[in-house]
């Protein structure tokens, strides 16, 4: 199978890493010349821009972009590659972005006769190296069933979420309630601490109690609570602070267009907008915990 | 062992009972007389007033009453169980109360010789019955082991939390945590379902992603998601909105004393006082949903 | 001066039948047949299309749209009026949208050499037939200038905020600290009536205080602290919640953009989107009031 | 009139200077030597204990002290002033309390046989120098008619609010909204000045504009928008954020007892809260803007 891949950042680079590695021929471009040099050294052919990549007329794209400017800018338009491919294609778009520009970019690519899935990916950097990311997919799911080969070169759990822009809402969701999650256990812990008891403990209380929460197991903010968590090495790697910030504004804006509340979908976004303004967007998200305890 | 029990409510009878059932001498006292005569008819000797009670000279005295004010009434004072007492005794405090309160209780027995202990609990009228609570216990640890068989006829996990008072301090900071995810969960599951998932797909989705928690697996609030949970039977039964309520105010209350932001906290708590407002302070606290529904 | 007026809603209607009581040619066009007819009975021409009234070549053309998808849609692309004008015209753009498309629209219209002007208002349908708006502008200080004129035949203050964009800020961070206002208003007589406080009585005292600003002065919200306020006569008039959404939602999306954080405007937001979602979007603004009182 | 004072700080210091240099007969104390000292030194009788003073049986007993305990502690029980006055005595609290304890306290005097008003201030330090202060006062309209002359001796408005306890409502609930308003008009202005306004042209708009309040026309956070404004001058001065936050605690934890929800005031306090962990309570509360801006 022919694959084409767009966009070879921290996490698309070893994406499609791990397709070559799977054995597919893979046509890749980036605007980094070094990511794409990278990429042909492991055996991808690499192209100068995204027409000549269009023109080689693979027989699926995958896309993995910043945001959906990004996105509708490459597919849509007279020079986008909807209109540009030369047959119909497996359009596949793993970025984050609104539900509502998924489904505008679905639209069009149906339109001009290609299947379009969206495709966005949980799991991080580590996961898209390990090939264990998962993907949450909107489209028909004759068409997911077949692209599911393809994923799974890539990821574990390959979740169909329903029409066209549900990858996208479930992304979405998910995350919101992931950043509220983080700063409740990032409350909770520290009104604890400061009240008298002893982190590892109430950590434990909270982990085998109806407060327990994958941010409070596998990722909690609480300095020495878990060895191998980001709170344990400075709050280094793992999901950044400011794309936990670009995510809660993907979803308190799909509210407003839904007409939907999200009280403290809204307070969680505002606490990263202030963390981020006091310099602290590229620690993990787990680092929010700042705003509660004394310097 | 001979134990006194005040306070046979929906908590304390059924915990009562256990106690009876597992063949302790049991003096108990309540203002509601059929309470009293029920666990006398069980095998309880049934007490007019705390002051008779106490004349009887109980080995361990546990209490569980609706808040401090009751605890503070009950046990201090000229006239209060510690004064009254007349040997030293195991007073052990199952109340859900705030911290500083359990610790001028605490402080006042010890003054007077008795040994004492926070005991709050965990998992509701259901664990009472069957005898499945979680203790969080607050006191010294050599007092814990003394008392953990008396509360393991009542409780399956018996959990020390340090000090006297972090049996409060565990309970407060836990149920904290669990409102702010009982809120996200809703948000995250109206926001999905309001643009355009299926319910079910997406609990699925977030309980095998970073959003999992409690709130989203054992009690999801969107209705039909879960046969057994209090969604899928109109909010009956459970945990009342107006307990969390309860639960929210110790905790922003305590952090107020403490000097410690709780952002989400306080705004969970401000939440159910809404919906307590609109009349809905019986239901199970998953309705709190009702904010983001349309009827 | 031959002035073109784009939109005779709520707001444009009566605007336009000012500049034609104040002796202005005027060309004017609405999605609406009977808008224009009723324009056209008080002597304005009437047109069917935006293409030709703008064939028409006003030497002025203003409009008033409902939001910036429909401003970017009549100025932008081929078919839009920037492109279509055969002379140098001054464009005044009434409608309230976010700063950021105001900047894009202004910066296409300067490069295809007319005059724009960002000129949003304030002062209601009341303000709009009265001619006693204030238009906050945005653009070059000399065009202000050369336009203010025609404004003043629909309004009382013309403000000039800086440069493009500027009007719509201004307007912007205005609404978004009138919508905190209300809520907090509404938040501290709610408060202070359940307190045991007659509500003129404490409206009385706020407004000598410190706590004192126009929700609580002009448009208080509680029932019959004001005679003449919409909270007197059932919510009706007034400026209705669903438009202090919108500018809400204008609020957070520029904060989002510019970085910048806005916690208590996030919330004011969600309790708008929350009591819109209990369907009195229709109600005035003051309304927010029923979230707080008991039915 | 023999009056007698208790609490000689910041605030009653200068009230009870103004009171001797109106003529009255002053009788005072404080735990502070100095500040008996003081003001002995100006024609008051120095005190050594609360007990001395009341038994020198002063007509009328002024109060300002720092908190709800101070006061029941002086006031209450067996060796509190209300046992211990010989005569039937006019008790003026003046301290900022929460309405419950001022109503048990005045309860406590009126079945004691004396006259007990709350009158708690507005003005600052300031305020109390220049004897401009604002007495909110609770407690029957003919007993403040009486103190009134008292009153005036230290203030300008003399404000009767209903019955004991009204004057702390009317105080908790102002300073609630005057809390919000704050942080309002900081969010306003940042995000303004973020979006590429001048601060003095967008203060000058909300002045004029529906946005106006207290906090942006005459406290505005802004720097150098207001020449004599904390905010120009480093935050010095002014009311300070940590007795904002007392206050903003005070209204949350009177809603809590009321019922009564308050989301944007609770949301203030927090904010407060986090402001003062980060060690800035002592600026000015205008200073909360600091929040919002880059350093």
């Amino acid at each position: 199978m022919h694959i084409g891949f767009l966009g070879l950042g921290n996490m698309g680079g070893p994406m499609a890493s791990n397709l070559v590695k799977a054995g597919h021929s893979l046509s890749v471009f980036d605007l980094s010349q070094p990511a794409v040099a990278e990429l042909a050294k492991q055996g991808a052919q690499g192209f100068n821009s995204v027409a000549d990549l269009v023109a080689a007329a693979p027989d699926v794209l995958i896309s993995m972009l910043p945001a959906a400017a990004h996105v509708k800018g490459v597919y849509l338009g007279d020079e986008g590659l909807i209109a540009q491919l030369s047959k119909p294609t497996y359009l596949i778009d793993c970025s984050t972005i609104d539900p509502h520009s998924a489904r505008e970019v679905a639209q069009a690519a149906q339109a001009a006769g290609h299947c379009m899935l969206d495709a966005p990916v949980s799991g991080g950097t580590a996961g898209a190296q390990a090939a264990t990311l998962t993907f949450m997919v909107g489209g028909a799911a004759a068409d997911v069933d077949k692209i599911r080969p393809i994923l799974q070169a890539m990821g574990k759990n390959i979740t169909h979420c329903g029409d066209n822009g549900n990858g996208q809402v479930a992304k979405v969701a998910n995350n919101m309630l992931l950043g509220i999650s983080m700063v409740g256990v990032a409350e909770a812990m520290a009104l604890g601490v400061s009240l008298g008891m002893d982190a590892k403990v109430l950590a434990g209380i909270i982990n085998t109690s109806s407060g327990r929460c994958w941010s409070s197991e596998i990722n909690n903010p609480y300095p020495e609570v878990l060895e191998n968590a980001p709170a344990s090495r400075g709050y280094s790697g793992g999901f950044g602070s400011d794309l936990m910030l670009k995510d809660l504004g993907l979803a308190t804006e799909a509210a407003r267009l839904a007409k939907q509340p999200v009280m403290l979908g809204a307070a969680a976004q505002q606490l990263y907008q202030a963390f981020s303004l006091q310099g602290h967007g590229n620690l993990d998200f787990s680092a929010i915990i700042k705003l509660y305890l004394k310097e």
